[in-house]
């Protein structure tokens, strides 16, 4: 934003000073914002494609990772929450987000893009794909058991409201937790805590699944159910990671920021150590080294170095990576064994748990290197960036608690939230669409 | 091109400037010159390699959509019309299309590509993958009881021949159609409606698969014949949705061109109302939203918003989007069920009528900002763009259903059409090419 | 950093400067430095993403090759190859590759990236994905029967050592090999054949998959084990194809090279000819089309292109991808049914042998148009280049084969190389893992 505000300054200077001289000159401070302009649009826009790619990660992961009978359905919530949001987000969210601010929570204006230029076209453009990241989040919690209807509700409510007024407060030039010195460089906190919050309020309030937990001498056993197609698993993993070269990438939001190297390596080197972190993890916890953690572990280092890839060093990159695999485990095992929170695919503990720790990371790791205002405990910053840290991931976690515990009370009491017991025995495909997704193929559904 | 054009006169202009002067300025010259050709060069190659993914998309969308029996033969068609189609596009398709045009109806030299430089090179990778895409529209509705060797030859003459004529018309600079101002941003027309008719053609000179329809009481119905991985046709929607960005963006040709935020903003709402439209028409006429008939509804609206990207507002790609996604399910229902013509995935439908309705659409829509000669009637321009706009549609579509039904005629009277009843039976997988896709699996194929 | 700083520096400069004097020309400069340093930066980090999502294809390709119970096993091992993988080469790998070098034989400094600068932060990342690419290739021909353990040591041997040391002497600016003329732009020698070499020795090593090859009155006959999932293999195809424009073209290093669309413009051709190559060779030789064949092909044709793709014009790749294609066959039918080293997925020939015909179809093939120090015989060039081409071949597969043979033969010496026959039985999924990968499917999984 600086250099970006900088060069418009001398670049209109320099359009005055050619006036009374060169023509020439004139053209060539016009080419040269001209082409300031295309690298951020260029950037931008093939960010926001990557980003929006991250849909399938999210669509395969999800489908992977439970039963083949509730395929389809899955694959129905991953597409709608994207369309559902992409409107909410263009008629409602964007202006709540990035429209002028009302006392640094709430933005009030440029709403269904009136007025729009340029600008504001591409920066829409890269900011959908990241409402509707944390929308999406949210259906791997709640998978095999939510109505379809409620589902729709839920996307709808969260990228037109949820997510853009929590994101208003830091990403926002006026957000009161951005002028704090909150710093979440692509989203640990704004986009994937915002989805995973909202997904375990939704998992606790629509209960687990049917066969989930079973009563053994009374006590409760938790039982794997487990997914039906690792190979789509992970190529989710692979296309998320992928698209999140785009994710931490384009969050420079310049084009000519030469930074754009520090975040690919830092991102490159989280993932790679969540991976290796959550597979060694697993092979000490269980005696082998489980896939689905591993896939879960990379995803984890991900969205652990989300936060602050822009401000860590490779080493912390690779320090935090692994933490955010270990910690991945012992989050699902928590929620799995001791809090009984059923969640198919450990969303809350990849996007959630894995997300605070990225934040709050941001606190202890951060150099100062690439922005002198944000230095971590270890790089001789005190604590002083760790609390505003734990200040934002408070807040934030109290917004979506709330907002999402009254959304989903709603759909509750409405009866909109969970299927019928019947619909979940026979699948959700045949009961919410009337299809079977591997047609003749012979299945037999785990209950 | 308009802009692109000025800037090279500019440019020379400068050049010129330079010499009597400033050394330097010179260098700038040049320099400035190199980094808009380096523009252009990184978002068309770029663009073009997302386009190309785009074949993954359709592979899996018609792998996902037909029986298992056959997906290894959908995806050898898949394979092969990229791979023979970009060698007959280099060798003739390109010089048909791009070659110095004779009386505006078919282009005469650049076979080969002989005597191309960087700019040339630049451009047939760029169309290449159009082409293609063109091209691989066909293998869905063929698909299941086409001929390998008809497929080939069929692929071979689209790419070399039928494809790159009407293109002449339009987008190359003498074309007729173009001159006449008929505008196809993107190609709803020139490349979606090409690949529709021939694909409808072909349909109708193969027929219906084998149980495809039956007699009931002296009635003919039709009977579902699923597809049998719905996860790998979402996952190629998704992969289309992505690749499309590249499809749409690219064809600002010009990297510079700051609009090309407004074509994703439109492209990306129009996909979306066209998920959601054709979910709620599913939803309404058979009591359960499909998923099948959403992701096409997806599709719907991407081919929907193509010819308009560049010209529409975001209103109007919702509109455009949404009705795309209700006619996507009316024209498939017709087709099935009262012309009885067999579209395994639908994309006579998707491609053809979509694009018809999006060609048309630009002369409604079209708002005159982007481009002050192309104004739609519903913003004050009266009925002549949508004259145009209809005129390319029915010359596209004459030229195309002509040249099409010579071409199956042939192979269909030389026997190179239609697998044997026997082959189809047990698949084309085993009939065609001696193997299983899925080896190991049980899987029970329904006639 | 260095480079970047200055900049800054300079622009402070200028804006005093600029108040006295010629702000402007000064203010130009550094914004056209910026503006170089801006397309490199975005072009290899782009370029960067792109075969990063490759190591998808391949984990897409080798499990749809291979048998349903060992999917898991071959994701877990694409996976960790890459995660241990960018570490080893952020530790070692790069140091001993890029570092200062000894004598030209390898590098020496930088482990760790220490002291890097934006600079070499985009080389680094530019090639890690690129060492990824070596070292997953071996997971192909050492699917089925390689213990998890000893893939995980190898993997980090090849990144951080034996890829980096034949690197040192080709891509980096002191190598000998490099120094000698050895033209290989992307790496059909530098990657693919090391990656290739490590998988001849280690499938030598390890011995065939049980029932692989059976005794028929005396003479070994091999067995077809036919792989689980046909349009996974394609799809792993499509994708690996897409990733290599940026393997291809980000190996001009510069994103203002407009001889990236020659680079795009080869690889697609060498791509498609491979793929009708292997086609009609198949068809030839088996008497139908084969599917896995074909697809093999296009990779075939990429490997073959890869080295030569900035040096030789279209017609050439045609040429170089079609015989690769041909080439691919005839090797797997030399490996399997003579020599009998069971290479489950085809790894050996795509990647070896048609790495060797790509890097000595340079020294036949080369126009001198782009380079003029690199002519090939048929371009009037004589055999000098051949020679070198051949000698560069000669070396790299004689450091692979040595260090490979003492690596594999170490970890089979501890026992660290082959599962148990039980538990290849049973697959890998369940013996290394403890998971199936397919939950609820009924699957037959042959010997």
């Amino acid at each position: 934003m600086n250099k970006r505000t900088l060069l418009l300054c001398l670049t209109t200077v320099m359009l005055f000073a050619g006036q009374t001289a060169y023509a020439q000159d004139a053209t060539t401070a016009q080419l040269l914002e001209l082409f300031q302009e295309s690298f951020d649009m260029l950037w931008l826009v093939l960010a926001a494609a990557l980003v929006f790619f991250m849909q399938a990660g999210f669509a395969m992961v999800e489908t992977g990772l439970t039963r083949a009978k509730n395929a389809g359905n899955i694959i129905m919530k991953n597409l709608m929450d994207f369309s559902v949001g992409a409107m909410a987000y263009w008629a409602v969210g964007w202006g709540l987000m990035y429209g002028a601010s009302i006392g640094g929570f709430i933005g009030g204006d440029e709403f269904l893009l009136a007025g729009a230029d340029y600008v504001i076209y591409r920066d829409w453009m890269f900011q959908v794909v990241f409402a509707a990241t944390a929308a999406t989040i949210v259906s791997g919690a709640m998978a095999e058991r939510t109505k379809f209807t409620g589902y729709l509700v839920y996307s709808l409510i969260i990228t037109a409201v949820v997510y853009p007024i929590s994101g208003h407060w830091i990403w926002s030039d006026d957000g009161w937790l951005g002028a704090m010195g909150f710093h979440d460089f692509a989203g640990s906190t704004v986009v994937h805590s915002v989805g995973a919050w909202a997904a375990m309020v939704g998992a606790i309030f629509l209960g687990a699944r049917r066969g989930k937990y079973v009563k053994v001498d009374g006590k409760t056993v938790p039982k794997a159910l487990p997914g039906h197609n690792m190979p789509l698993a992970a190529l989710g993993v692979f296309i998320l990671w992928f698209g999140w070269y785009g994710f931490n990438g384009g969050s420079t939001l310049s084009g000519t920021d030469l930074d754009i190297a520090h975040v690919f390596v830092t991102t490159t080197l989280g993932a790679s150590a969540g991976a290796v972190g959550a597979m060694i993890t697993s092979w000490l916890a269980f005696g082998k080294p489980d896939p689905s953690f591993s896939l879960n572990g990379a995803l984890a280092g991900l969205v652990g170095i989300t936060a602050g890839t822009w401000v860590i060093s490779p080493f912390g990159a690779v320090v935090i990576g692994a933490l955010a695999g270990v910690l991945v485990i012992g989050s699902v095992e928590l929620f799995d064994k001791v809090l009984h929170i059923d969640d198919p695919v450990g969303a809350v503990s990849v996007h959630g748990v894995c997300g605070v720790w990225g934040t709050l990371a941001v606190g202890l790791f951060a150099t100062g290197v690439n922005d002198p205002d944000v230095v971590g405990l270890f790089y001789g910053g005190g604590l002083g960036q760790f609390g505003v840290q734990l200040l934002g991931v408070v807040a934030v976690f109290a917004w979506v608690v709330v907002t999402s515990a009254v959304l989903f009370g709603i759909l509750k009491a409405t009866n909109n939230l969970r299927v019928s017991d019947t619909e979940e025995l026979i699948g959700l495909d045949i009961g919410e669409h009337g299809m079977e997704s591997y047609s003749g193929f012979q299945i037999f559904n785990n209950m």
